[in-house]
């Protein structure tokens, strides 16, 4: 049985056996320094194109690292498509949101401003970051995407209509979730989640006269805007979404080598 | 209509209409220097034994406050009865987990050492402040318990029959989630995760072993333990837990002057 890789990383570049890829400068200094690998150590790699592979450290220096793909370990495969939107918070919740969020599968962030958004700025990159790790850490074989922040009426304006749009509502008029969501056909979904000073009473009104909205409640208690997310996203996986696929995927992933 | 309380306080003391309480240092500070109030005006209290109040700030002081409870808005009731037994992990994560699980309305938190665990120790007070301002946030009438670390074998040798244990299990061998739980009877829950490390093999037959457990996957991702206990708690309220409750709770906040 081939060792088991001691990091699994996202890369930009292809990959297919023999054909040395070159990791970016934080990612050497992680297996060297953090994990202390050396050449003929094994790594996990995938790239949201090619499936994931084991490959083979082949030189290692500080600051740079070559790796060989040896063998296919996941063929590519479609994952979860659920987008999440959502009015940016403060920086630690932002951060905490997305790293749980990804792991949870969320295929696009859609920030948007709303009536009652006070943080208006998001750097795009940090999110990028958080949720590549979090993907590598979750055995993803995608990344999510990150979407530009736009107000709400726009997005709402543009939205695709088969995609249903559950509104995480706490004015305590929506039917609990789990009721709420064996009513809907299946189809693509996405989870909207209001700002900390929650929706203004004019939005709710607007977004529950669109017919691909259904909104949900999420519990007696009042939830934060970060905590409302990463409830809604997994109670949506559980009860229509992709976790009815956890023997499939995990099963072909244990008879795998690497895993 | 009276003036909404512009905070929610819990306090050790007794409610009763007219009769003063004497806040803390730290909760006369975010009254007069955060949130810039003053005699006059309104804060909500509950101290999980006389339901809820609106009361009137009638001294305040550098550091000391009293308030005289003149109204109360919400009768003492059960809340969810749920615990978390999970193992320490690292403080931001172990902080992020606690205030989350509080607002998903967990009553108990079981700190338990397991083979893999790597982080023994806690700070109990850090954790129940957390879960204190997380309750006042969330509006329960109650705190959850802050239990003493125990390892995982004597938590379960100990366990009380009745009370389901509700195993999010990574191997991929248990049933999703959501049919699990369709399965179950009613009655008293726990939900159980393992550290980062997940559990060991000798951990996961003897679990299963047990008649309470109940193992559950929760999708084909790997999550953080963190991210599993969040998640898990959320679809164990949304399938027979207490969502269902939203409406009855919700209207009747609604309909209270505080709200």
């Amino acid at each position: 049985m081939p060792q088991k890789p001691a990091a699994r990383l996202f890369v930009e570049t292809g990959l297919a056996a023999g054909a040395a890829v070159a990791l970016s400068p934080g990612q050497a200094h992680q297996l060297r320094a953090v994990l202390r690998l050396g050449p003929g150590d094994a790594v996990a790699l995938f790239n949201a194109r090619d499936g994931e592979w084991v490959a083979r450290i082949e030189t290692m220096a500080r600051g740079a690292c070559t790796v060989v793909p040896e063998q296919q370990t996941h063929a590519q495969e479609d994952e979860s498509d659920l987008w999440l939107v959502f009015a940016p918070i403060k920086r630690a919740r932002l951060d905490f949101m997305v790293e749980k969020a990804t792991e949870l599968g969320v295929s696009a962030f859609c920030p948007v401003i709303t009536a009652h958004t006070n943080v208006e700025r998001l750097n795009p990159d940090r999110l990028a970051a958080i949720a590549r790790e979090a993907a590598e850490q979750s055995e993803r074989l995608t990344l999510p995407e990150i979407r530009a922040v736009a107000p709400l009426s726009r997005l709402v304006a543009d939205w695709p209509a088969e995609r249903r749009l559950i509104l995480c509502d706490e004015s305590g008029t929506a039917p609990p979730a789990a009721a709420a969501l064996a009513e809907l056909p299946p189809g693509p979904r996405a989870v909207l989640v209001g700002p900390e000073g929650g929706f203004a009473e004019s939005e709710l009104d607007a977004l529950r006269k669109l017919p691909f909205v259904c909104p949900v409640g999420l519990g007696p208690r009042v939830l934060r805007s970060d905590t409302a997310a990463i409830a809604g996203l997994a109670v949506v996986q559980s009860l229509g979404g992709d976790w009815d696929a956890v023997r499939r995927r995990r099963l072909q992933g244990r008879a795998a080598p690497i895993r």
